[in-house]
């Protein structure tokens, strides 16, 4: 369903020939030069982005110079062979401005079998810092599986299930080795990182710690295991344009017994460290097979 | 009424000793160096920010180093006397998380009078490039004149009025040495840049041109001159803890003529520095009286 050449719904871009990618800044000229990428993995900071994109280099090409990047005041992007790794910034608005562009190039360099990877931090709902998580799906306020964007002023609502055999790879692409555990579970995507998610220390609050004590034991209910300010829109808008994504975020903080990270810097930069870990060997994996 | 020392609606604030500004890093003990400010301007990236931060510093401290600054992977900031310059990133949901510190350091550095104003860019509905928008207010999608967020996985709905007085100023403080016009009307705020603000060349798009058209009649018929991605979280956060806040945007493209801007790069630049130049003059002249 999801395989073969990435096609677009929106039959206005066949008419256009002026289109061209705002935000990412690439040339026309260089849509070609994409042809090849199999995965598009996409993160918060530019920071993260090049540090996967510099593991996978040392990987998969023996370290040489990156074959392409491009860093503005808005996102970053670094290709590395077959993968594409790009910011997107925080929350679903600055996320989605960036996947409206990385899909029409994907579209306009005619690739095909595309897969997208979000990789992130967390909170966790029951979960200890370190845990590395692989969404099954987002869940909104509301506590529905839709991403909840807008056209033309009017609620457009998209189911974020994530793509399963993509998940179960990822969560079998976990080595004996590893520090870290993975888990799979839904997970709370908000558009507010205080008072969306229930914490007492925004600069505003409506609620008492008994109220913010339901909301977490609901999720938890729900199957929520972790929180975070994306997933939705990365499923989202994967599913309307039909290609296969995950999201796997690591645990900075368990929600039921903070607010804030308690880790050391050092800490919170190898759990940092664990979903790339993950990724990058599920993506060496794919491409030796 | 939102005269006098800045005060949160949060009464969990007060039992907290170990509050932290997580995203801006700025450590406890310097928060009551910010205990003169007086404007904290707002914009989506860290390089208008700093250009806004080097012009104030030219003209109300001659130009030497300036008093403090701070970059990390997600928001850049910059004091300059009683100024203080943060930039936002792309979205309500990015707008939101800076805010909220920002609004708690306001509070920790018992500060008073403070306002609040974002400067961005825009597209017009019905206004040429170059033109400099100052909202009466936001809408959003449903057309409302709400910032739409969440509380606890339930809607939270916060009015999105500006403030008069400060809107005023702001549209007086034009010079009539000025190369660019100075207008007043409503901003509609989306969370998508592209099916979001009706544009046809997004990776998917369920409507046709004419759908498009009826939409940016609507929307000129319900008052609005321009369109954006952060107005309401600004005006409405402002709103619900008491701080005066006003947006000003210079439009980069009107959308009853194109999808995307069609000015040269040194046209674009121009444009950006018009509305710095506004938000200029009126904190000096505020200064100064």
């Amino acid at each position: 369903m999801c395989a073969g050449r990435v096609q677009l719904p929106n039959p206005h871009l066949d008419d256009e020939d002026g289109d061209y990618l705002m935000h990412l800044e690439i040339p026309r000229e260089k849509w070609h030069l994409f042809n090849d990428i199999k995965f598009v993995c996409v993160g918060g900071t530019v920071g993260r982005m090049e540090e996967l994109a510099k593991q996978l280099n040392e990987s998969l090409r023996g370290g040489t110079d990156l074959e392409d990047s491009f860093v503005n005041q808005r996102y970053g992007w670094f290709k590395v062979g077959p993968v594409l790794c790009v910011s997107h910034g925080i929350g679903t608005p600055s996320l989605s401005v960036m996947l409206h562009e990385v899909f029409k190039l994907l579209y306009r360099a005619e690739c095909t079998d595309v897969r997208l990877i979000r990789i992130g931090t967390c909170g966790g709902v029951g979960v200890r810092h370190g845990t590395v998580v692989v969404s099954t799906g987002a869940i909104t306020p509301g506590f529905e599986p839709v991403y909840v964007t807008s056209s033309l002023g009017e609620p457009l609502r998209l189911p974020t299930d994530a793509d399963t055999d993509l998940r179960e790879e990822l969560v079998n692409s976990k080595s004996a080795d590893d520090y870290f555990d993975v888990i799979s579970g839904k997970t709370f995507c908000t558009e507010d990182f205080y008072q969306g998610q229930g914490r007492i220390d925004g600069s505003f609050c409506d609620y008492s710690k008994e109220d913010q004590r339901r909301f977490l034991q609901k999720l938890q209910e729900l199957g929520v295991v972790n929180i975070e300010m994306e997933s939705a829109g990365v499923l989202g808008m994967a599913g309307k344009v039909g290609i296969r994504a995950a999201v796997v975020c690591v645990v900075i903080v368990n929600r039921l017994e903070a607010e804030l990270p308690t880790a050391t810097p050092d800490e919170m930069r190898e759990f940092e460290d664990y979903p790339i870990k993950l990724v990058k060997r599920y993506i060496i994996n794919k491409l030796s097979n």
